[in-house]
């Protein structure tokens, strides 16, 4: 059990909290909740920001630099697209709290629209996130998605941080790479992928066989669950197949982000995708 | 630049510090710094605390326990060794801070002795890490050798989170299983792997070729720099063979703990360890 539960930083608006998301049914199931009380996602650090200003679909409010910061933007030729406020570092500290590294960069910018399921290609691999809650190893899981060329990451509304603060800076630029589709209801998304034609993989220390065992094929669904829970009952019984990662040594289970790092190259390996 | 340069939760003892530790010279640098201001290492959380209580190594200070969690203790016939002192939840939040999940349970313990580098086996996998300073990576890290059964951990005193608190927590038990060296000078401890005839390994983004081509042998020592800043030069230039982990995606890097259990997975796999 070693999935930070750790408070987000930003509190969840009125109209953007799970709680309302799940009430307001299916349909407002694909809208991603990245936002702030008053609805923006908050991007900060060089990676994070570098790559907000970079993408085109994301549409940036506001934007605090420092002048060292905007100095090095200007020296590598990133467009600012709107004009910064320019501010001392400790302005933004005091924005972000004093542990956040920021560098002298916080954004603040529309949250990015996710696909809906039938909308992704039917080819290479997509993750499902199956409630895991910490928002610095779900920040860690989109960054190796983005390494991996993962096509999607799908996950729940309710039980799953946003996709601001510290995921978005533990992401390092990976938001504006993977989209994330996020539903009401994980068995039923598991069961629409299955229609899909998608192979779902649920990664389970009680699985029949290794990861590295199991026949692959395209388009695949690597599904994993919290750290000590593990996957719930619905969502291990919606799998095609639960595989298990095995280690040679005394501790049996890894954090969640190494477990799926290890579960996308062994996936991209095996479906010759690693070039 | 994504190894989160959060402050350790419990200050550095003068006679403990990383600054002191340098310059009571080559000694010295083989003691672990795990240390609370008076000394004490701070365990918390379930797997952490009952791997200490199981490992007759570990010296217990000091146990609080909440009533729960002394009859999981006595369900599980874990012996606590010292008589706990029983208090509410609030008072270990009280102690470690809200952030902390510490499940009712709190040890002081003494920190554990490492081994010398001429101490080590001529076989297996060690790891050697590079001035990085944040402790939930080193933690998950931890965590991930125990799991592929790696030897050591090799350290630096300075630039290296203390063997307590958040670090312990992230390590999930691991602390107890893998010995921790502590070098004062990482090119003269990089330089002694290479005289006792370890194949030293550095990952880095630019090396000559990937992990996966590089002829691998026992004793391996896989070497991993900070975030961003990556190996230092004069860790590179060490380095039998600097080798990098090639990914598909548009993000080149990862995290440090995840490119951690990678290069493990690929290293233990070739070397035939994996069982």
């Amino acid at each position: 059990m070693n999935d930070r539960d750790r408070k987000p930083r930003f509190p969840r608006g009125p109209g953007n909290g799970p709680a309302n998301s799940r009430e307001t049914g299916r349909d407002r199931g694909h809208q991603p909740r990245r936002t702030t009380g008053d609805g923006a996602a908050i991007l900060y650090g060089w990676h994070t920001v570098a790559a907000a200003l970079a993408n085109p679909a994301r549409t940036i409010r506001k934007l605090y630099l420092t002048e060292n910061a905007a100095r090095r933007l200007a020296d590598d030729k990133i467009d600012t697209r709107i004009a910064p406020l320019i501010v001392a570092p400790r302005e933004i500290d005091q924005m972000l709290g004093p542990d956040a590294v920021h560098q002298g960069l916080l954004a603040e910018a529309d949250p990015l629209e996710g696909p809906a399921l039938d909308e992704l290609t039917q080819d290479g691999i997509v993750l499902v996130l199956d409630q895991i809650t910490d928002p610095h190893n779900v920040g860690a899981i989109l960054r190796s998605a983005a390494a991996f060329a993962v096509k999607a990451i799908i996950t729940t509304a309710r039980h799953s941080p946003e996709a601001t603060g510290v995921l978005a800076k533990a992401a390092s630029g990976a938001l504006e790479l993977v989209p994330i589709v996020t539903v009401p209801n994980l068995a039923r998304a598991m069961s629409e992928l299955n229609d899909l034609g998608f192979l779902t993989v649920g990664l389970d220390s009680e699985g029949s066989e290794t990861l590295d065992a199991v026949p692959l094929r395209q388009p695949l669904a690597l599904v994993l669950g919290a750290e000590g829970s593990g996957l719930r009952r619905l969502t291990r019984d919606s799998c095609g197949v639960v595989a298990r990662l095995d280690m040679p040594g005394a501790i049996k289970s890894l954090n969640v982000s190494n477990a799926a790092v290890l579960a996308l190259y062994i996936g991209a390996s095996k479906l010759g995708l690693m070039r």
